[in-house]
């Protein structure tokens, strides 16, 4: 983990250097789904540097993957990389952009490393060895009552008329059933760390991809949170969908108060 | 300026210090319309140590008008006082939580001062003499393409069912619209500053008074922003409605893509 820190500080550097920048923007899937120059760079930095430390590992990364990069998790040693997840937030110097590094091995996520790139908080978890912020241990909400939850989710940057009906259905479902409130900041890694850190009961989302949750679930589970699927079956990392909560109760009620689609899947694309 | 910080930190210290501990919650016009003993505290302090050194001046501050205090602004130098804007945040300890302190003169508002508790942000706008974050001049984004514009609103504590329809209606107008994204991070204070420092395009809101307007709408004119009425009018700071944005042609194409509705008075309650 210290290591990771001196090596991912530099990447940080070039990302909060850039906030400060007027941004040559890129769209990909979709008018909302935005790339830039900064997104390209950090994650071939990220990718170089463990390529040279690691070079049997294999990678999955973003913007590898837009570029056509095929998304499989093998039972090899695979890194997964969200050079900065929040680029719509980046993109307008909105404070909210995280770097995700999530590690597998025989298709089970060992670790993750999550970095806020302008509060300066370092969020860690391996599989046995807790979930960590600056060195602080994590811990989530033990909340089982959705009309006392505090939900995150996100929009996303796919914007059919399928996917904005499934949004804000699911919003009003969520209201209907009274939680505390909805919140929507930009960056689903950042809104699962706060899941972790018990600052929120639940999140969920259609339409994220396994950059955004690789490092993020072994965070979450370390903080003894549930991550699963949103039909309430066990979390497939490739299946762009996910409920997360602080108790198996809250994301049971999280699911079964959701309508769900099949979504596409990461690895068949 | 440099006063008012030293007085605010008293009070942050007592908030960032609460944030960490259990909170016995009471609820006041919905479920979701949370208060502690906290936001009691931090009110009650800031209201003495103002008038101890301004005897003459009167008050509107959220928890005396929820206990039943009226709020009418008079041309009487007035104080309008948060005490924790984002008590929903608060509650969960979702890290997002602010003071605003706003002061009117004549019926105009001449500064406004909001504390960011938990990243140790000062917000300072003074008619005249510009908007500052820690020292930093605020400028508010030019855009003015609603489909390249990051937006922000908020739910508010109100939940009844017209109030729920609302909120979805408009935020689907605005994905359709194609916004960048719309954001809700549970503060309208600090919504209404990411908008003065430039982080986001425009905001809108039902639902929220006038004490989380007061200073606010200071910090945004002074870093250049526009400040109104959802109707697309003036802004009529007790009218629990606002668009803001960076430019006028913004705000007034949020304002044309809004379902508007007559949301009561906060001097007539």
């Amino acid at each position: 983990t210290d290591g990771s820190k001196g090596w991912c500080h530099s990447h940080v550097k070039i990302i909060r250097k850039a906030l400060s920048e007027e941004k040559r923007v890129s769209t990909k899937t979709s008018a909302a789904d935005l790339v830039t120059e900064t997104d390209h760079l950090v994650e071939g930095l990220i990718i170089s540097e463990l390529q040279k430390r690691f070079p049997s590992h294999r990678f999955i990364a973003e913007e590898a993957a837009a570029a056509g990069a095929k998304c499989v998790l093998t039972p090899s040693p695979t890194w997964i990389v969200d050079p900065i997840d929040g680029t719509c937030n980046f993109v307008h110097r909105f404070p909210t952009v995280a770097v995700s590094i999530g590690f597998a091995v025989n298709q089970e996520l060992e670790f993750g490393v999550i970095y806020h790139c302008t509060e300066e908080r370092l969020y860690t978890g391996r599989r046995g060895r807790g979930a960590f912020c600056n060195g602080q241990r994590l811990r989530v909400s033990g909340e089982t009552d959705i009309s006392k939850a505090l939900v995150l989710t996100e929009i996303g940057p796919k914007r059919d008329p399928a996917t904005l009906k499934l949004f804000l259905s699911n919003m009003e479902r969520l209201l209907h059933a009274k939680a505390h409130g909805v919140r929507v900041i930009g960056s689903s890694t950042l809104a699962l760390c706060h899941l972790a850190s018990g600052a929120a009961d639940a999140y969920y989302q259609f339409g994220l991809h396994c950059w955004d949750l690789a490092a993020a679930t072994v965070i979450i589970r370390e903080a003894g949170g549930i991550v699963m699927d949103t039909s309430g079956g066990p979390l497939d990392l490739m299946s762009c969908r996910v409920v997360a909560a602080g108790t198996r109760e809250m994301a049971t009620l999280i699911a079964q108060a959701l309508q769900t689609i099949n979504y596409g899947r990461d690895d068949e694309k």
